[in-house]
């Protein structure tokens, strides 16, 4: 398979797109498809402070990339979740979020737009920056919040004290982190935070949602969910279009190191089933899983579930002051038993 | 496994409904959960005529059979598609329909209420007439047209002629088969043509139109398309909510001899694919691909796809006074190069 637009040796195959390219040009073409979904979906501009929730894994770090080298102004936040048995999952995300940060800085990829790969066994010069003289002007941080730090338990920890040991600390992790996420990006003064959901995340969703016909979650899914006045932050997911594969292999190319493993506890989900069958959709009829995401932004513009985004509403947590639809206090400060603000 | 009811062995084992069933009793549920399903949809009542059509497979004759123990003043409409190479399939449909309709009448299980079976291998004896005197009044019709003797050609023929040997003939088949419906249903003077589609023929077409986000078919799809001014006759499936395994466990256990085969065109298609798939969703998930459909009624039922729905408008063929969409001459009798009225 031979780069369409080089001719040499092509890294990726894209059926769905007919398209097979170089690494050089596949990364020129992640950068554009990307910049491309933020201005369609009037994502974030280079004038406004984003935060990138990066975990350690291929989408986040691929996507924190991404908008550097595009020259936005992308921080980073990872959330140490303490999730260290039996193997160091958090620890080692951390590390490789560090590294790439440290590899991001020390080369300055974002920042010159040369060739330096994260790596070196990359040969091709990726692609020049499209605004180089901007990004050269920010350096990115890096936020860390340590859960049992902050708040006294790891994410294992508290989902056991909660949950009395049944079932799996899911639903406590992502409410913690949506939090996290949330509060952080406030008070920080960001104007949106990112995620690195991919296409195959994006309809796994929609899939379980469209299978019940939950048409209250229907409507609000979207590329992008507007801030609140009460204080949630705009949300935004620059890879919606993006197959897990190519992040996955945008990573590859760019030397990004990675963590590989899947956290211990997502073994076996739904999700995973879901994602597995959709495959099987898209082997059958390549095209199919990102048909199915644009069709249905498509059928959710023309207002097919319109009349079921019924807005909630939500005041400040008398706890933490941050915004919830719960009387009181909010669902993360009911969990974490929180009474006093924690700074 | 044992009969919820009698404790007797068990025919069936329904996970989702948590119910498993032995012969006799199954058969009544069906009954029940049918005649169940013609009353919340309003399908038809015992005052009304009622075409079934029927192809001499599980579904149809199980439907047939279905409705005339109920009660129903339900007649049959056979339609030869001559579809006869390499097996004769067409004239073998006919011919199980055809001692369907005998044992039916011989042995008058929907006249009297008695336990008689269609075949003598099942010995539970079945569940008695919901209203057999009002049945016992009625002995059913089976109309036949044979599609090469009325319209000159078989369907494979017409297909081959039309499409110059590409691709299958079901397109040629399922207009042909839908007019020859609606036309006989309108003068003979039915109320309502009922077809045998089940469970999992409506999900793979809904699942096929959500893949898509087809918003217009997603309006239109429900278990009654009702009767439009111009002539379209009112269109019901009285075992949306039935399980394909659920309508084959019915035609066994009620000795229903019908045609095993599919049709020799059907094989590979994509409905089949998604049937695969909707397949291992259930496994997975027992009940899934009754919520989805039942899910998706009430979706669509609190509006939806309201506004999908647009109301085509309708006039009569220039050549057969049948309602079309398309100017002049329809569909059917474009295709079949008719000018003047086949009688």
């Amino acid at each position: 398979m031979r780069c369409r637009k080089c001719g040499t040796t092509a890294v990726i195959n894209m059926r769905h797109h007919k398209l097979a390219l170089c690494g050089e040009h596949y990364v020129e073409w992640v950068l554009a498809q990307t910049d491309r979904a933020i201005e369609k979906y009037k994502m974030f501009t280079r004038d406004e402070r984003v935060l990138v929730a990066v975990s350690g894994g291929k989408d986040s770090l691929a996507l924190w990339d991404v908008l550097l080298r595009l020259g936005y102004q992308a921080d980073g936040l990872y959330i140490g979740l303490g999730i260290n048995d039996p193997l160091p999952y958090s620890d080692a995300s951390l590390e490789k979020t560090r590294k790439f940060l440290e590899f991001s800085i020390q080369y300055s990829v974002f920042r010159t737009g040369d060739d330096t790969q994260h790596a070196t066994r990359i040969t091709h010069p990726s692609t020049p920056l499209r605004s180089a003289q901007d990004a050269s002007r920010f350096t990115p941080t890096l936020h860390v919040i340590d859960i049992a730090q902050t708040y006294g338990k790891t994410i294992p920890e508290i989902a056991r004290a909660k949950m009395r040991g049944q079932g799996r600390p899911c639903a406590a992790c992502g409410l913690t982190k949506r939090y996290v996420m949330n509060r952080l990006a406030l008070d920080k003064g960001y104007a949106v935070l990112a995620t690195g959901h991919n296409l195959d995340d994006e309809i796994a969703v929609l899939f379980q949602n469209t299978l019940r016909w939950q048409t209250g979650y229907l409507a609000r899914q979207a590329p992008v969910l507007p801030a609140s006045r009460e204080g949630l932050v705009k949300k935004v997911k620059p890879f919606c279009r993006m197959y897990e594969r190519e992040t996955a292999t945008y990573a590859l190319v760019r030397g990004i190191d990675y963590i590989y493993d899947e956290c211990p506890h997502a073994g076996g989900n739904l999700t995973n089933f879901y994602k597995t069958l959709l495959n099987q959709l898209e082997t059958e009829s390549p095209g199919a899983k990102l048909s199915f995401y644009l069709e249905f932004l498509r059928a959710r513009g023309e207002g097919a579930f319109e009349q079921f985004n019924r807005v909630e509403e939500l005041h400040a947590c008398e706890v933490c002051g941050q915004p919830t639809s719960a009387p009181g206090r909010c669902a993360f400060c009911r969990m974490w038993d929180v009474s006093r603000v924690v700074e």
